[in-house]
């Protein structure tokens, strides 16, 4: 190891240990701050973010980057994984990052007023401003890293696969669901309908469940804790996950399918290179996740793939059942299967069901592609979505709240991202299917409420991977092959198409 | 303002925030971590720390301070402040610094098992370890403030007092304990003994009180919390303070007493020129408290003098039987009384009561001058606190877990701060005085549950000056004169020697 390759691991150690600063106070702020902590907050998160973009882009550190020399496959993929950061962040002047955090946080707040009023008119100035400021970021960034802007903007989000390669995918898909989703709908209506178990479900049962059933999967309460917030996350440090939920006495699935979904997160992050305590990785860039399209995956194999098939739904109700008292039958597997496997057309992205979701995010990708490349202006945004929208799921959004007003991403100035949600849908069918190929007893242990077999795979084969491969290369090395959507549609297909 | 001294707001004020996030952090770390996380925590504070200090020690700093120019007072006290912080932190080599924090930990981590075996010698090497290198930086300080060395350390935790003012204080108030002692306990014997009310008390109700009666006092939940911790503190950051209590379903007194405690600890933060967002002292030295003893007074008032008093207690003991049922004579004024403001001879510091507690705090400002001037070593710590212990309050230590081992401080490398306590029971004392001679309806107020008039004028005499004066000036400016122990010795006769 070159001296200049060790005064680097000890910089970016050094920035990693204020991200993870950075990391408690954001979760901090969300699920335990009181209202009045807000502004101070904001210059707290602000001053440690300064810092670290101060460590990263110290003069010292270009020079040590062009000297160090690293041996081994892992010191090499953390070495250039150095160079990629300290290029980003070099690649930006102050003043652009400075006028995008100021348009982004304007912006979002006239967004809030927007949606709740669906009055696109109100926020077009501010996003116009953020959209600008996006598209001269992407065009710097597209200079230093020799990435078309678009890709330049989403390889900030998941390294390791081009718009060129999602386009075709989400092509296919569209197609496939033209023809799916009216059989899937004629399907389901053949069958009786759901019966919803009786309420109220009192909060004190529901979080009990929440962590038994996460404890049970995997999650070790030793370096975790769940809390409640507003928008459910997974937050926190390796070495110390703070995942959230939002409980209501009306319903559970909101809050335990959640709570699952971010389990999946926080087994990947507790999985990572970076988090064992002492390790050659803690707090490198080589042992952090791969990215968010990764992350998404091991939160959705989780949620989607394990604990909503056949298998633990049959397990799962009885639990329910044990928690919540009443009449047993809602809680039989297969109305379960009824009851959270609902496909439908809806407006809303974060409502949707597994089988229309990817044409909330082909919809997003499209447009968010065309606006960086200047093909699309924000002016005509609301007009490109609810033609986009009626095209791909056949019912036009009655007004922008439903429609383009209806996230929070791009009027928060983050482009390039939503794609992550559909990739990793995908990647979790191609890795659950690889895992039952290599797992025979799988589905049986399931049924058994045990997830271990599944998530000990998933430790080898992806999370012990930390950051060392990018989007396709870590499928490649987990399944054998990159991306192949044809995994997602089998799956679809088997849940949905099978009357 | 030169433009020397704009840049050093500036710097102090990053400073500050970094201060801030390791408020939050603390406390996390004390009331919502998991186990997991404290290693990982130990480096974040670390590395935030190491920050801080670099701010701090900057060359450009120097160049600045020398520069500078503020006009008007509390510009200058700003800045006369900035040059203390300075040159506290520039006299001491990072080696020291480096060393002081290796050998306080690791002499804390042998001390817990040294108190829980009472094996002195377990613990003598790393505490002498601890002692020279505070006796190194007690030097280092001295050189560079023009301070005796014991003091240079003191006014790390309090400025403006020196230990040749508080000797005469402390012998005087030894000489007074001497024949105050046997006639409290006399008088106490000779009063019927008081009535314990009959628990169990629930934790949810335990809650709910000490929330309620903190607000009652003026504590506004929009900038602060409530949570529980081992041991209870008063943290976070001036616009969002973290109070902390333990709860045990046997008794509430000490959870209860502690929340209106830690509430007067809050208030002043509270009442801060720094807590004034966006306001010119926001994050600069001189909006911050003026230091530990000033602090403990705050506290002190709150709890001892004003919600212990006679007035208070005829409104608390409504609100307690309220709260709890059961039958009402335990929570009668005169009842409650004798059961909190019992005197007697103990050996534990923390459990000790107001009159005693002096004693306590003489017996460890003595020796640790003695050990920090090179008069006592180590080695005689054990035979000079029992020695000294039975001098000041006639019993002797049965073992070293209930001497010198029972503190966490010395093992922690604080030496200095012991004072403080003392003097800020001394202070509170010495500040109610004055605000009944100002606010005659001040007992009437108390006895229908009203503090607010006492926190207004706290927030005037004492909170509004924030770091502007040192501890004698504070009192000299809200009492009209410095540190006079004739108040609290009035009060003490009041409450304990009057038959």
């Amino acid at each position: 190891m070159t001296d200049a390759y060790a005064r680097l691991k000890r910089r970016f150690a050094r920035i990693a240990t204020l991200g993870e600063a950075q990391a408690v106070l954001h979760w901090d702020a969300a699920a335990m701050m009181p209202p009045g902590g807000a502004a101070a907050r904001g210059e707290q998160l602000a001053a440690l973010a300064g810092l670290g973009h101060e460590l990263l882009t110290a003069p010292a550190v270009a020079d040590d980057l062009a000297a160090a020399e690293a041996a081994g496959a892992w010191d090499a993929a953390n070495l250039a994984l150095m160079r990629r950061a300290h290029a980003r962040a070099a690649a930006l002047p102050t003043a652009l990052v400075e006028a995008s955090a100021r348009a982004n946080s304007a912006c979002e707040t006239v967004w809030r007023g927007a949606k709740a009023g669906s009055d696109f008119a109100l926020v077009r100035p501010a996003l116009e401003e953020v959209v600008r400021l996006q598209r001269e970021t992407a065009r710097a960034l597209s200079a230093a890293l020799g990435l078309a802007p678009y890709d330049a903007l989403m390889e900030g989000y998941q390294r390791g696969v081009r718009a060129a390669e999602v386009e075709p995918v989400f092509a296919a898909y569209e197609a496939f669901l033209r023809d799916a989703l009216p059989r899937a709908e004629a399907i389901q209506a053949a069958k009786p309908a759901p019966v919803a178990p009786r309420g109220p479900f009192p909060v004190a049962a529901q979080r009990a469940l929440c962590r038994r059933l996460s404890e049970r999967i995997g999650l070790d309460y030793a370096h975790a804790r769940l809390d409640e917030s507003l928008h459910p996350f997974c937050g926190g440090t390796p070495s110390d996950i703070r995942i959230t939920t939002f409980y209501s006495e009306e319903g559970f699935e909101k809050s335990l399918l959640g709570v699952l979904h971010e389990t999946g997160h926080a087994l990947y992050e507790r999985g990572l290179p970076g988090a064992v305590p002492g390790g050659a990785w803690a707090r490198q860039p080589v042992g952090e996740s791969a990215g968010m399209a990764a992350h998404e995956s091991q939160s959705l194999i989780i949620e989607m793939q394990a604990c909503r098939s056949d298998a633990f739904l049959a397990f799962l109700g009885g639990e329910l059942h044990r928690a919540f008292g009443g009449d047993a039958q809602p809680y039989g597997a297969a109305n379960l299967g009824r009851l959270w496997r609902r496909v439908g057309r809806g407006f809303i992205r974060v409502d949707a069901d597994e089988l229309t979701y990817p044409a909330h995010v082909i919809l997003r990708f499209r447009l968010e592609r065309a606006m960086i490349e200047g093909a699309l202006e924000v002016a005509d945004l609301p007009g490109a979505w609810n033609e986009g929208f009626s095209g791909l799921l056949g019912i036009a959004p009655p007004d922008d709240a439903r429609g383009c007003l209806q996230d929070i991403h791009w009027h928060d100035g983050a482009f390039g991202y939503f794609p992550s949600y559909t990739l990793g849908a995908m990647a979790a069918a191609q890795l659950m299917r690889a895992a039952r190929r290599d797992i025979p007893a799988l589905d049986g242990e399931m049924a058994r409420g045990e997830l271990l077999p599944l998530v000990a795979w998933l430790r080898e084969r992806v999370h012990a991977q930390g950051a060392r491969l990018g989007f396709q290369d870590l499928l490649r090395h987990a399944t054998g092959k990159p991306l192949d959507p044809g995994d997602f549609v089998e799956h679809v297909t088997a849940r949905y198409l099978v009357g």
